[in-house]
């Protein structure tokens, strides 16, 4: 059954246990303690992999992103999974690229002279919206944490201030609540950190079909959370993104066409011969709580200060190759 | 005479004025509009020019910073413009970059072959502290937020959790405080966000010289406030770090000095004979204060659900070439 573990819950002065050695712990070696157990394997059909184009040395340039699990966006995720089933990506571009905001790929525009043709059967924009709702002690997320007593939690949010809510991670995501005043049902969403992929889209109501994505390449642009579906996060390779250089027409898309960075293929981790694969650090185990705690206070050697506290987005969540 | 300016003074539910056109203003569209008399020029004497080797296409990267006033981190910013005086890092090099972390330039490593050589006279490690201490009402800084009714924040910032604290900005750039229990003394310090530079250093008790510098090219690393000297901001040409390639080695610094990008020159614009000019928007100006609100509350066609809140990195400071 699945939990949530809220910050705050991760903050309390909790007695660390006694480390072997007499250097304090830092987030690094709390993860390299963590039990094989408190690792949960990606499932391949949640793994996008992203082959760009090699780099002018001739280095190859694979992105993989992990998409988002029930029930976060799942519309916009579906849409995804059916593109590129369809190869719907393979030979369209990365055209816009703007610094500490994002890098943008897909369908392109047909005004950029980037005509993206049909898409597959199915894929439209999804009329849901982007939060979830959370019904506390439902048997799909049993919430901890659904208590009112949470509204002051030691760890504010600023993006969630209004009324009662938290910032956490569930299911191995960094998510957001707002809580309801009756505590029954909640809602729930994905936030906007570094790293994170959303569906690009024109103005509201247009939801986005999934076919353009961005990813997040600068400081966690936090007013997009619960305005655009959040569907997943690089999980390797988001520098082959970070470093491309940024556009310089409108809204930084590329000024030339010659200028975009091409996308040879998009395909699910399922449908490859061989596939990547990726485990993440179980956000319900001790060593996350651990790891979150030793995030938000650093006693090693290079810290006199601890901070007492830290944002949703500087938790990154541990994620590793398989073992 | 200078005033804090809060966040949270600024998220109140003010009534904006009426604007002349139907949608609603934009962050951009508030900054657009600021008078003239909002806007306070940079000195010459506080903007550092670091001039880089030329891009593979031949074009110029000018990365221009600048540096923290009175009273933040004084006894590095002056060792600083004595090296920058004495073109010590001419012929240095960025040696060091990490995706969502900094990028590092300056005396280097001689573990790496790269002997800085000596430096200018009378430059060493400060002993002073990383903060500032604020007294209510001094002629210095007269803080109008020093009441300890600030202890409740509508916008609360996790790095300040612990007593009574918050985010804001004090003569353009953002900062937290703590606040005394008697309101008497507080202290004041400046934050990391994207595009911070700081000084970089061995293990504490070290405080470094600022003879190696990095600059933030991701999420805002909050948990180093206070245990490194924050000494600028990249103004301009930021790009020129982001879009470096990462580097391989420990702790991401490039693996041959080869990979180095070589720094040509750093100036004071004081020293120039064609100085850049700059200017920010005043951040006790009231189209501040409206820039924050509307960040903190899109209302314009792309949003659907204003945050009602924003961190304080997520609030940049608007900066421009000078008019």
């Amino acid at each position: 059954m699945n939990k949530v573990r809220l910050i705050v819950a991760s903050l309390l002065a909790l007695c660390a246990p006694a480390m072997a050695q007499d250097e304090p712990p830092t987030p690094d070696s709390v993860v390299a303690e963590a039990a094989p157990g408190e690792w949960v394997p990606i499932a391949p059909e949640d793994i996008l992999v992203m082959e760009l184009a090699p780099a002018a040395d001739g280095s190859a340039r694979e992105v993989v992103i992990q998409l988002l699990p029930p029930p976060f966006s799942q519309p916009w995720v579906k849409n995804i999974k059916t593109m590129a089933r369809a190869h719907w990506w393979d030979g369209k571009s990365v055209y816009r690229v703007v610094d500490n905001w994002v890098a943008q790929w897909g369908g392109g525009d047909p005004e950029l002279e980037m005509d993206p043709g049909p898409l597959p059967e199915g894929v439209v924009s999804p009329a849901e919206p982007y939060e979830s709702t959370m019904i506390c002690q439902d048997a799909g997320l049993d919430v901890t944490y659904c208590d009112p007593d949470f509204a002051s939690p030691a760890s504010p949010d600023p993006y969630v201030s209004t009324g009662m809510g938290a910032a956490g991670h569930v299911e191995g995501w960094p998510v957001a609540f707002q809580f309801a005043p009756e505590a029954e049902t909640n809602l729930i969403w994905p936030v906007h950190c570094y790293g994170s992929v959303g569906v690009a889209r024109d103005l509201a109501p247009d939801t986005g079909t999934g076919s353009e994505l961005y990813a997040v390449i600068g400081h966690a642009p936090r007013q997009l959370d619960r305005n655009i579906a959040v569907v997943g996060r690089v999980i390797d390779g988001i520098e082959y993104l970070s470093t491309l250089p940024r556009g310089t027409a409108e809204a930084g898309v590329y000024a030339e066409r010659s200028e975009d960075t091409p996308i040879v293929s998009v395909r699910l981790a399922s449908e490859m011969t061989t596939p990547p694969a990726y485990e993440y650090l179980d956000t319900n185990s001790d060593s996350f709580a651990r790891y979150v705690e030793v995030r938000a206070n650093r006693h090693d050697s290079f810290y006199e200060i601890p901070a007492g506290g830290v944002d949703i987005c500087n938790v990154q969540v541990p994620i590793r190759p398989a073992q």
